[in-house]
């Protein structure tokens, strides 16, 4: 089945909105196996939308609109459906009932603008909307012989989301026993190219195999898929993840939407151990996004930002002498930070980073984008060094994936960061 | 002028990827007054790609596609569009050379593949592409009578940009004594609807003129514009923004680009002043967004964040006796924490929040939202309380928004919070 998507709506085709919804609305198609062909924008104008219908319909087997269904003049999707297929539009005292009802809860009198929110289509499928006044459609137009398919869906994302998982997904797997599995596996602290590396023989295995790579916010994905039945698609699909474990060990931090401070989180939440934070160049990100986490106060101590010399030296005890020698952004610096934090806030680790998040700043040996990142625990501080390129939010953002994988993995591998071999089966 | 943006690339249809590039697109035709009336995406196969041309070419003077350039058996655009108006390509030497020189430069070889993006059209414009290997077109197809032009552009957004300001707008420019002229006010600590009200008389003074309000991430923007030619629209451009400043004041934050870290930071690196912070629910995200800017280590010193109350006692001072009696989360402390960093980083100013970002922890009299925010100076110490709405990570950048703001506020209103009159000329 090629399906097309219709955004309708003027302001998506300015210089500072997208089409965001078509996301959400391919990411529902995908796992039935639904091909995406053509998605297009089009203005609040009743001809173009009917030029524009009436062109997808003739090239796919399911279009689906989304957006133009409120209660204002610029609203005008249903009008121009029903222009474009002869279809009539009737007023549904019972959905009119229903959003009448919507807004006596308020305390609030039907405007009467919203009448024409209960106009719906005779012969087709009325969507009830749980979230909003705007109801939705499902037009069959098989009628003809081939299956064609209409959705009328409407713009405001919260909405949609409601009728994608009540509406639509319900209908895409009733016409089909295929489905598509799907697992995202990330890494983070290696380059694209050192992962497509390891990958090497992932890819021997398994040629022609759903696979790809996509690198951004400092960690790598490798999204896996399985299309098929779902006794035989699933497994294969958990085959290919463990197949990964295997060849990334504990590189891997997280599966499809796991956030590497949720799950440092959870892993000193479990062992009832807890953190805090010496900053410098990343400037208190790292106790920001660690605090992202709701819950975090369990294991979250608190942090210093140290962007003067004087806060590292009284406020964290980094040896003056240390700073004349090797300068404020140094490896021994970043180890008497993370050991200054953990002693300050009485935690079981303490996060130390110092470096030049640019773009001024940088020198001959220490250039932009050096950053030392050290954690201590109760027995012994580790360190490491890194160059990272990039604007300074890119690398404040790098620096705080860095610092917060190194205690994932320091915990991971029993209190040091050394590899271990990784296991094979 | 309408024209039409078609992007070519089937990642573009996937389940991650929008097509970005339209928006800057969007821009360089709007300072034009060229109006966009229609956005698609189509996949990398010539057949779509032809039959998209074709549709488009004849709703709209002016076409512009953007990708499919590439060296690859996937990059289809050039083939597409020679078939749709039979126009032939041929391997253009000099571009060849140029390609290669490209490739030596580097010390390598151009690859085989690499000729196909020699290919040009006979007896249309190819556009040199000075930041990679891909040139553009500009297709002058009106020998027909009506003007209708193709912009056939590369899909890498580095190089598009060059293209763009290189070719498109000094054509666009060239087609037209017209221009428009923009300009962006920001505005922060207000609601949309009450930048809506205040903004009443300006839109009884210009009605039908081209103002829109935006509101997200903590401000509301306020976006002007005047079409016309230089000596006449920008002057009037000019006047509009000062009848904004006329009705806001100083709730004007900034202009076009401006971020509120930026401002109060240039604020106080004017005055030699320096600031401290002490965050709670924030945790550590005001530090991090002021030192986003660079050269911020001349006015920030440092922060603490404070998530337990023995950070908030033994860090930063706050009476344990206030906590007993009024709780983390109040206005007293929320006080001590702005004056405990002000004193502990020996700072001009200090911003001290505490607050409840959810989405668990609320109560009847504390619901989940509830945010503290005080600013402490040599002389002073203001608070605020404020009930925000949303995500913990919107509550918590809502929070950080309002705090900067205050700090601006008080600095710019000579030592306090309280608003003078607007002056009006």
């Amino acid at each position: 089945m090629r399906a097309a998507i219709i955004a309708v709506g003027s302001e998506l085709l300015s210089t500072t909105k997208l089409d965001t919804n078509s996301l959400r609305l391919a990411r529902s198609l995908e796992r039935f196996g639904v091909e995406v062909v053509r998605k297009s924008v089009v203005p609040d104008r009743v001809d173009d939308l009917i030029e524009e219908l009436k062109y997808m319909l003739d090239r796919c087997e399911l279009v689906i609109t989304t957006g133009g269904l409120g209660p204002t003049e610029d609203d005008v999707t249903k009008e121009a459906i029903s222009s474009a297929l002869s279809l009539p539009l009737w007023l549904d005292p019972q959905i009119l009932s229903l959003i009448e009802q919507r807004f006596t809860e308020r305390g609030l009198t039907m405007p009467e603008v919203n009448r024409k929110q209960a106009m719906v289509f005779a012969g087709h499928r009325t969507l009830y909307n749980k979230r909003g006044t705007a109801p939705g459609f499902h037009l069959d137009l098989s009628h003809l012989g081939e299956p064609k398919h209409l959705f009328v869906l409407p713009g405001v994302p919260f909405e949609l989301e409601g009728m994608l998982e009540h509406d639509l997904e319900r209908w895409l797997r009733s016409t089909q026993d295929q489905s598509r599995f799907r697992r995202i596996v990330k890494v983070t602290g290696m380059t694209e190219s050192q992962v497509e590396e390891l990958l090497q023989p992932f890819y021997e295995n398994h040629r022609g195999e759903p696979v790809t790579v996509l690198a951004g916010h400092g960690e790598v994905q490798i999204h896996l898929q399985a299309d098929g039945r779902a006794d035989d698609a699933f497994p294969r699909l958990m085959q290919y993840e463990q197949e990964l474990h295997d060849l990334f060990g504990d590189r891997i931090f997280g599966l499809d939407d796991e956030q590497l401070e949720s799950v440092v989180g959870r892993l000193l939440g479990s062992r009832g151990e807890t953190v805090s934070t010496a900053e410098s160049c990343t400037g208190g990100l790292i106790a920001s996004r660690i605090t992202d986490v709701s819950g975090s106060s369990a294991y979250f101590v608190g942090g210093v930002t140290a962007y003067t010399r004087d806060v590292k030296q009284f406020m964290l005890g980094v040896d003056p002498e240390v700073i004349d020698r090797d300068g404020e952004v140094s490896e021994e610096v970043a180890r008497q930070l993370a050991r200054g934090a953990r002693r300050r806030f009485g935690t079981t680790y303490g996060i130390g980073v110092t470096g030049i998040a640019g773009p001024s700043g940088g020198s001959a040996d220490k250039p932009v984008g050096t950053v030392h990142v050290s954690i201590a625990s109760p027995t012994t501080t580790e360190h490491r060094k890194y160059l990272l390129a990039g604007s300074r939010e890119l690398i404040k953002r790098y620096a705080t994936q860095l610092a917060l994988n190194m205690l994932r993995l320091f915990i991971v591998r029993g209190g040091t960061l050394d590899r271990r071999e990784t296991p094979r089966r």
